[in-house]
């Protein structure tokens, strides 16, 4: 994606889009929702090669997601924390995962559910303030005025 | 991303990332939420290199997420309709939007509404039972039992 582009356009799905846009980087989110910090965790959960994982965390870092904090001196060793910002996009994971389990079926699922009451929870899209589902809604978008 | 593997594995959200976890195939299925449907309405649109969303727009086909028919037979040309299952990924997009908005600022944005109402309109994330947003929710996941 022409990052210049879109990191400054109108368009905040875009915008968006040039920070988490990418599977791996959001299949990096969603460890570290899960309370993983470090390189190897990463790397062997998701099965991604050492260089692609380098540099997600580098992007996923620079752009305020991850935290990184040395907890290892010698060898320099790095934890990465999720970070408010990161923390926002755990609910678009929820809502991904529920695309998921309706759209792309065929064996047993993982199923997110309330830690403390243990029951099911099913990720919605609604409108703040009326509580409606997106999907009832017709939507248009409005382009911001030249200035 | 091994497509092999988290296409059949048991998350939800890797496997609905094998599919829709690309920057440009979200920005296409944003602009086919908006009515376009041909293919130079796409690469005007987003700017996209002709390779590319040749690759694109056949992988989502090809998912079922789009659905192509042909408009002219001389030359042979077709629209890229967006299907029940592509529809479904616009509320995630709105919520990817909204994430956008709140933490890639800087100069005038875009906003959705209601084409109804002209109401603002704010994508949430929220349990669909009891309608509490899932940021404030701890959530833990539950792994299928091997068979």
């Amino acid at each position: 994606m022409d990052m210049e582009k879109y990191s400054e356009g109108a368009c905040p799905i875009g915008r968006a889009l040039t920070q988490i846009g990418d599977a791996w980087s959001m299949m990096i989110l969603r460890d570290a929702g899960h309370g993983r910090t470090r390189f190897d965790q990463f790397r062997t959960s998701l099965g991604i090669a050492p260089n692609i994982l380098t540099r997600r965390l580098t992007a996923l870092t620079r752009a305020g997601l991850l935290e990184k904090r040395r907890y290892s001196e010698r060898p320099p060793r790095d934890d990465y924390l999720i970070t408010a910002k990161g923390r926002d996009v755990l609910p678009i994971l929820a809502a991904i995962g529920a695309w998921g389990a309706k759209h792309c079926e065929g064996g047993a699922l993982s199923r997110a559910v309330d830690a403390e009451t243990g029951d099911a929870i099913e990720a919605v899209v609604v409108d703040r303030a009326t509580g409606r589902p997106l999907s009832k809604i017709a939507m248009r978008v409005v382009v911001p005025e030249a200035a």
